[in-house]
């Protein structure tokens, strides 16, 4: 396997509660920045609705084009979490009890008002051959299923499993990413952009404009897996700004 | 076309500052919310990078599948801003200089530092074919070609594109929403969840939970297309609720 190869990553965000705008996603951008630091490249997202058909199609679709599938929501104890199910109809094996699972959670909440309901010993359900992702933050674990991981929706409890498998999955270089921002209109300087980034490839150079404090301006986010050239490229993209008459800002504005 | 048909959309959200995790989306959520006020779901999300190709795929997919399909983000002045093409790409027609955008843009940079540049004018390309969808926060407007919106990737200038478009498009009747809150654990009610949502067909139960000054929370959302429904079973559930001991919060915690 050669040292360049670069290994990507999808992610299926499975709710109704983002589709239907009431809750906020942070885990695209959670996981994504976790990836990198794993030299894995985030380069799809699906957020799909809490429906059987919707989920397999998409987890089918992203699983066998991707290195790894993570997929966030819908593995707490209520009717609506139906994630592990749905993820055991993509695979056609069917959903078994873990014990290891159950053991966690015969554990967690031996001292907790309620017990080990029948809602709870949900969570301990998995596709078969499944096995357990750790979580710190809460009972319940996240699942890996081949090169699918099966996490928690709450932002807190699926950082907890994704720290869990830090330095644990095969990856390549992350990217190396070097920010310099700049009081212009972007369109001031598209030319200076496209050339700057023509001239070193192995390079992408983003442009993000705002507006604040009532001026325009704009972020230049120069990406690459050679840290040494993304640094090369953007000092040589602060000396062209800066002969243009705007004030480079390293890190960004 | 009868009165209960359902109105879908799907959202297309093109940039590779949301994948690598640099940007945190606020599209999703708003153009969400908008939609269901104008009586159409948004029943999938794809955020694909800054490549024809990988746009292309998912704008082709996305188009045939929903009524309608939005795009945010690529449609400023710079190299990067490849959405226009790419879905000319996706239509088999070229890309042509709207006459009409060119004149806005005339207008806009007038009296603006370096006036309209060939950077800019890139701005009042679309694919042959398309209107504009007007643009009151910036100089450059969105693109509608057949079912497609091609909005701006800046939630501020998106917001303003779809505030000129509220009214105008086909839809169905508004999901009505009622948010009953309570300090429990969401797997101590899970049974009760499920009952009420089986005794009232029509109406679908989400429950979110939450962990928030030291306590388990959990929001229990009652979603349905019938107002009437919605608010009758978020009585029954908050008075099961009451009877099993919690304080249920109308509107949530």
């Amino acid at each position: 396997m050669s040292e360049d190869r670069q290994w990507t990553a999808a992610l299926a965000v499975i709710g109704d509660e983002i589709l239907s705008g009431r809750t906020q996603d942070k885990n695209v951008a959670q996981l994504a920045l976790w990836l990198n630091e794993q030299g894995i490249r985030l380069t799809e997202v699906r957020i799909v609705p809490d429906d059987t058909g919707r989920i397999v199609e998409a987890v089918n679709a992203l699983r066998t084009t991707h290195d790894y599938l993570f997929t966030t929501g819908g593995i707490g104890p209520t009717h609506d979490d139906i994630t592990v199910d749905a993820i055991a109809v993509a695979f056609g094996v069917p959903v078994a009890v873990h014990p290891q699972a159950r053991q966690i959670l015969e554990d967690y909440y031996r001292d907790r008002p309620g017990g080990l309901t029948e809602a709870r010993l949900r969570m301990a359900r998995v596709p078969e051959g499944a096995e357990l992702i750790p979580n710190s933050s809460s009972g319940a674990p996240g699942v890996k299923m081949d090169n699918v991981y099966i996490l928690a929706g709450v932002p807190q409890i699926a950082a907890s499993m994704i720290e869990s498998l830090t330095g644990k999955l095969a990856g390549g270089k992350p990217v190396v990413s070097v920010t310099i921002g700049a009081r212009a209109a972007e369109s001031e300087v598209a030319d200076m952009l496209r050339e700057t980034e023509a001239e070193n490839p192995g390079v992408a150079i983003g442009s993000y404009p705002f507006f604040r404090d009532g001026r325009h301006g704009a972020n230049f986010v120069i990406r690459s897996e050679d840290g040494e050239l993304a640094r090369r490229t953007g000092e040589t993209l602060s000396s062209r700004l800066r002969e243009a008459g705007y004030q480079p800002v390293e890190g960004g504005i």
